[in-house]
């Protein structure tokens, strides 16, 4: 006989296969949230919308505001496009189940994410109701521009006094093996645009013109094999990736005017946005000089390196890992870059989640039992956080 | 009273502007060679068409065949496209005379200068017939590929066993003043397209990518800061233009799989197009050596440098222009390529005609002024040739 009296769990299979069905294409809220603000209020989550431009976001609190212990989990419902539907071997928003896996976009990165810490938080406030709060922060705008969507849940919990103790982003982390890897901070990001400028002319008469390709080659040779530094103690090397150079010249007599080339560089704690522009534009001077063609540089940070070092949080998510998955996980710095680091201004903050080898990806898929992992793993985490 | 027993001059101008109206962009006829072959047929001379693919062509001679003293003249009547005609002050194709300006497409490059030789040659061989032949090759694909035109006329005249004993090119030769400038040669050019071919992925996972473009920027900073040789004695430096560079990779996050880029260059008699293909493909190689990015190329020879030695022929016609413009030509291997190119393996060839400045432009305007007096100088080099 079962105990009756048990309240059923809260499936995180089922509410992920939900949220699948919801086509919340990034801005598009899609219903997702909608959903997820019905279940959260009926357990008796209070529940705000933070939705700013044409962004929808969810805050959601269970247990008092302002207090001393508040567990946060952070997440999107929002997804990136599907590309061709006809490149699928299913529906994309049809949550097909099948041989174990349930497929459709979103369903690694990250409504399952998503579905496993609600699913988490409502049976875990509901059977052993802590003295503390837990706080869901879910936004539509991730895979988007990002400007309206943690930031503008985070700008509301400041205007309105809520605020979390320490935060726990439930994005894919795990590169192959469930349970591999944790993320402690992430490396900073910037883009550069440059242009250089010369003048156009005829490919016969070359000192009539002044042309800006081999000044734009050199710049970019010298910006990719200089060697940015050799990694720090909880960070791999920066790297610089030349993304693109562009010319439009389809006239082989013709000296073209104009040449554009991007650049994108990941880097560690040893750099910022601005050092990384200062440097960037000192090779561009360089250059300039050596040529006497003119180049323009723009830039974009996306993000600076941030560390949540290694310790409480992070020991206890460790563990959590461990013993669900009989994995010690890596704590890493790697890869791109997440709302982690917004929330890393807020509290401290690490990331666990699922296998993201199927994410943004034609055929996207996640193993039904590592959604049921990770819901427990994410319980074990929130049973040690109020012990 | 003046001398009614001498037949009225053939007018250059008004040719000019007969020609004009003949709307023959390359690869239209456009009734341009069909006026000339009435006319010089008139004139006594026997006329062949060498059409060859869609590109008509004219050959002409008045005299024997075979002749010893065999001066030839040669030319185009195909223009290029005159764009959007809104931009222009006047109906391309009207031949419009005003402020003693002719204009029109072609009035420069070279409807004028194909006038003043046939004009030219029409009045000299009825007013004093000389003991040689002259003849006329005029082609209607200079502008184009170049492919069924003055070699298609030379391949004819070598089936027929016809032959100049020297050759005058009647392209716009002087930069900026009548008279100054004979070309007695040209130099080469060859243009390369490279394609650097690496592997795609992410910006910030750039060890599981290879990126071909700092391959191919240094490469380009390598060919493009070569200097290729420090001149000869009638040939300036050769030169090489970097034209292009294209990747078409808009987004900042991905690394491509692959960059193209093309060059040309244009080279002395130090140089061939064997011996620039080999070295670029040596540099190619070495950059794929340092960089493991696969750089393949191909490469097009547009013509080979070639000098006709400074001699009778280019002394006979420097002398014409000095008596005629007061100026003394200087002997020049500049500027880009010419149907010479092909006339050099048949004869002594050398280049003589009006100033360029509006060649290939909106509003192309020759002085009527000028186009008598280039009349006037070919007269003087036939006198003087068959003196
Ligand atoms: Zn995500
Ligand atoms: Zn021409």
């Amino acid at each position: 006989m079962t105990d009756t009296t048990t309240a059923p769990e809260t499936d995180p299979v089922a509410l992920t296969a939900a949220l699948i069905r919801c086509p919340s294409v990034t801005p598009e809220e899609g219903g997702a949230l909608v959903l997820l603000e019905e279940l959260l209020t009926g357990a008796g989550f209070e529940c705000h919308r933070a939705d700013r431009g044409e962004v929808s976001n969810l805050f959601a609190r269970w247990g008092a505001k302002g207090h001393a212990r508040t567990f946060g989990f952070n997440g999107h419902t929002d997804v990136v496009p599907v590309g061709d539907p006809a490149d699928w071997s299913v529906d994309p928003f049809g949550a097909v189940e099948k041989d174990g896996l349930l497929w459709g976009r979103g369903a690694t990165d990250m409504k399952s994410g998503v579905a496993a810490f609600a699913a988490a938080a409502i049976d875990f406030v509901r059977d052993t109701p802590p003295d503390g709060a837990v706080i869901l922060t879910i936004t539509g705008d991730e895979e988007g521009p990002a400007t309206h969507g943690t930031t503008a849940i985070l700008d509301w919990m400041a205007a309105n006094g809520e605020a979390m103790t320490d935060c726990l982003v439930g994005e894919p982390t795990c590169p192959e093996r469930m349970g591999e890897m944790i993320k402690i901070g992430r490396r900073g990001s910037i883009s550069a645009w440059f242009t250089a400028q010369g003048v156009q002319g005829h490919s016969a008469y070359p000192h009539r013109a002044r042309n800006p390709l081999p000044a734009m080659a050199r710049l970019m040779d010298r910006l990719a094999s200089h060697r940015l530094d050799e990694g720090t103690e909880h960070f791999d090397p920066s790297t610089l990736a030349v993304v693109t150079i562009d010319t439009g010249n389809p006239a082989t007599n013709v000296i073209p005017a104009k040449c554009r080339a991007t650049v994108n560089i990941r880097f560690n704690d040893i750099h910022s946005g601005a050092s990384l522009t200062e440097w960037m534009r000192a090779e561009a001077d360089r250059v300039a000089a050596e040529t006497g063609i003119e180049i323009t540089m723009t830039t974009k940070l996306t993000g600076e390196a941030f560390l949540t070092p290694p310790g409480a949080l992070s020991e206890m998510v460790s563990s959590a890992v461990a013993a669900e998955t009989n994995v010690v996980p890596e704590l890493s710095t790697t890869g791109g870059t997440s709302d982690a680091r917004f929330i890393k201004d807020h509290c401290p903050v690490v990331e666990f989640g699922l296998v993201g080898q199927t994410m943004h990806q034609v055929d996207e898929t996640v193993p039904v039992d590592q959604i049921r992992q990770l819901k427990r793993i994410y319980t074990r985490i929130l049973r040690e956080y109020f012990a």
